[in-house]
């Protein structure tokens, strides 16, 4: 005779693993979770909202992808500080039309991302949302692990360091575009969709540059690469010269050409592709190909004294890059 | 030339007390909090969601009580396990109409209920609602530490416990019944409003009765008395029996008659108190009314072996108390 939220709740700690043991002394059950780490480790936390209509739009979203990406896009800011991810809390509001097989499909892409990730689920809050506001409703906390003292900031670049960044630039974006011209509706985009539904981080190439104290900042790509890395040199008090020739870029098929997309603006402004972006003294540079794992690293240009991003084109020719990545309190 | 996003997030550091040291080694500025805590304690996490026409009607809200609600209910839930609160991240997603007036005010009630409760910013995102969902999504996680092994679980309640309340129950309910019926615009019903619009809670007594050992269980009442003692029973694995006669129940003024509002029910089912409901072994109970601070302390009954919660109404006689209060999911 539990009442239908506690059910809910049941419904959810059997599909994403939940136990609690180990650093998770006391999980879902309780008012809150009871956390204890190793003396020797920090916590690193955040929180990330994912709702519809503002961050994904449910009708062009497989049920999967919103909880697939809920988790992956909060999680990639514990990574993007060298942390391991650990736990993570869900709060949730949903319509009562999406409680059955839209809910499981979501906590299924969810569960995988969690194993994928490495993270138990320690808690939450879930409400239905109402006539006046029938909108699904995401937020995700995550928890991460780090060594005392060896979070990567993004304060920590010098004149000199070496620029790397993950995967390909834009590639998220490019679905996007795709999305919101109606095309995620033919099939044939699948492959050009996936970095926007399905997108991949790499915590434990992340956590390999911190243990090994091979790069001096670090974040993630979110809003774009002019945008953030324009905050990493303001956070670092540097700038930053970077060459358009050595761009990994998202593949604009052929047949796309009539929606006159240029990869390069993709790749500089294009958000949510949640890469790293690092830099690493230049003494250090040459052992970063040989990471872990099988990421797709590019050096893509140097820190230097000063201020602003100075982008070298293709041709040669340099001039100042202007952060146009994604904003959103910019007027649309 | 930082963009509309930082400069949000810049007006609302300058508003809420969130400067890092201490604990929070790091706070607001990169991609996650990073947060150190002595060995000797845990940490307990929590998150609340706070959104529009689901948990507040923005038309009935004045927007400072939007701000202290929001924080203050998700502190309920750690003080409720006798944790001190430390740090809170904060997630929000406004229309453009509401970035002006509305949120200096939501902010200055957020910012008044983060003072009282000791609680600091350590980081948070912001979106931009669109035209196709343009409500207020609000989600607080909060942060408390607790010395080890003395957090207060539901499960720890043993018979012949007795069981204590603070405050009185009801009265976010009451406040909720007179909104509804558009009473609110009525000045003369502020007093009674305002336990819906600006919850109290009392991490210090928690706190107090986790120090000393003097509770076996607690839990807050958000969902009612009804439901959240059936709950706490359940973990636990007993029963409880509760006297109506005890309950310090929330005052319906004469005028309001008319409404039929029967205080007792509003006691059993009402929601949105987050008073503490606790039990004590009955050798220590004695020492309960001594707790420091000024709480309004009700002692309502007792745990008993077996299951259910049994309601001695006033003439003496008893019967099964069904749990009736708040369920997100119950057919509405």
């Amino acid at each position: 005779m539990t009442n239908r939220e506690d059910r809910l709740i049941d419904r959810i700690r059997k599909k994403i693993p939940s136990a609690a043991g180990g650093i998770l002394r006391a999980g879902i059950g309780d008012d809150a979770a009871v956390l204890r780490a190793p003396a020797s480790s920090e916590w690193l936390v955040t929180v990330d909202p994912f709702i519809e209509d503002v961050h994904f739009l449910a009708d062009a979203y497989p049920p999967d992808a919103v909880g697939w990406k809920a988790l992956v896009r909060a999680t990639s800011d514990i990574a993007a500080m060298g942390a391991m991810p650990q736990l993570f809390l869900l709060s949730l509001a949903i319509p009562a039309k999406r409680t059955g097989r839209w809910l499981d499909a979501m906590l299924a892409g969810m569960a995988r991302a969690a194993e994928r990730l490495g993270l138990r689920l320690a808690g939450g809050d879930t409400a239905q949302s109402s006539r006046k506001n029938p909108k699904v409703s995401i937020s995700v906390t995550v928890f991460g692990t780090v060594q005392r003292g060896r979070a990567l900031l993004r304060s920590g670049a010098r004149p000199g360091d070496a620029i790397f960044v993950t995967g390909r630039l834009g590639a998220a974006q490019l679905g996007l575009e795709l999305i919101l011209r109606g095309l995620h509706r033919e099939r044939r985009w699948k492959k050009q969709l996936a970095a926007q539904f399905y997108p991949q981080i790499f915590p434990g190439l992340a956590a390999w540059l911190a243990e090994h104290r091979l790069a001096t900042a670090m974040m993630d790509i979110s809003d774009g690469l002019s945008t953030d890395l324009d905050r990493l040199c303001r956070a670092s008090g540097v700038g930053a010269r970077i060459h358009a020739a050595t761009f990994l870029s998202a593949n604009v098929p052929r047949e796309l050409a009539r929606l006159r997309l240029d990869p390069l603006k993709l790749a500089l402004h294009g958000g949510e592709d949640y890469g790293l972006l690092f830099t690493v003294p230049k003494r250090l540079a040459s052992r970063i190909p040989r990471a872990p794992g099988d990421v797709p690293l590019t050096r893509i240009g140097k820190i230097v004294p000063g201020r602003g991003v100075r982008l070298v084109a293709v041709g040669g020719s340099s001039s100042l890059l202007v952060a146009r990545g994604w904003d959103h309190f910019s007027k649309r």
